[in-house]
């Protein structure tokens, strides 16, 4: 047994825990508190396996998941930056970046470079499994902010501008699931007046 | 676009989140409060990525994974039945077999029927996967426990008969992983007299 390589591993996976104390803006579907980022990766872990189906490109399902899984570590660091915080988006990618470096390298090198590759790719959106990685990415506070009654949306006074502009990508990663979130999450929101028209 | 069954996919997904307000009795690793069911599930999914190469026979890391993922939603319905709650032990097993005839039916039939199957097998332990995600399932709280400074087993005065009963399987899915977990995060808090030998 290489107990030096375990000693790493699991300061690694006692080092993520603190994933589950990043919280998003994202509400539960039920409205009761926002949701962290360990359970927001957990839920589109599942998204992959059920709705891999839908990728515009046929894409590997454990690749995906495991990007899905890990993408967000970096905020344990460098914070949740609200997906509408244009001025903490300015700073975001070097926060990131110091982020990645860190935590990477608490892990045995093999794993560290095998993380952080997953990591870059999901940032990159260069293959078809970052794009459908990202599209869930979306596609799950959508989904999520529609079942709290558009909590989310009403407490930022989100626009329709903003959901469209943050969605712009979405389709590249599954044309359908974007129509279906389009159509089933946000489309009754904008009828309610709850996402402004402006 | 199948709509039907993507409102299917999709009413599984939105009730799933429910899996976010299963507290479970493992506190979090810096002890501010104890996790819930999804956040140890994506625990263990991250630990099947990065610990596979020390289960005792080869196995396919997303059908671990997957497994990990979904073996809980049961406990949606059925709870959490703490692993020394003798009495809840008694009726869990029928709750747990409501609770998936009930959750698994959400989804369309093939896929329902899949992670049923995927479900059963982890209860049954009857391939390397299973045996595998039930030692994970040992390991992280076990791992979580010691980094919290022993506070789960100090608040339920666990003994260290209850922890070797509890581990009884943990061998059988990864000889090294309960080596490492025996020694590193067992054995020292039997030294300090926190887990009680009677």
């Amino acid at each position: 047994m290489d107990t030096e390589r375990l000693h790493q591993q699991f300061a690694f996976l006692r080092e993520i825990d603190r994933e589950k104390e990043i919280t998003r803006q994202t509400w539960l579907a039920d409205g009761s508190r926002k949701e962290n980022d360990a359970e927001h990766a957990w839920h589109m872990a599942v998204m992959a396996l059920l709705l891999a189906e839908y990728a515009n490109e046929k894409v590997d399902v454990l690749h995906t998941m495991s990007m899905l899984l890990i993408h967000d570590l970096v905020e344990i660091d460098a914070g949740d930056t609200f997906c509408y915080d244009t001025e903490g988006q300015k700073t975001q990618a070097a926060r990131e970046q110091a982020a990645a470096d860190r935590l990477f390298a608490l892990l045995p090198e093999d794993q560290g470079k095998q993380l952080r590759a997953l990591w870059e790719e999901f940032e990159s959106a260069d293959t078809p499994e970052a794009r459908f990685a990202r599209t869930l990415d979306r596609i799950q506070p959508t989904m999520l902010n529609a079942a709290a009654g558009g909590k989310g949306w009403t407490e930022h006074g989100t626009s329709l501008a903003q959901v469209l502009q943050r969605n712009a990508c979405t389709a590249q990663g599954s044309q359908a699931l974007w129509e279906y979130s389009r159509e089933n999450f946000v489309r009754p929101f904008v009828e309610a007046g709850i996402l402004k028209k402006e």
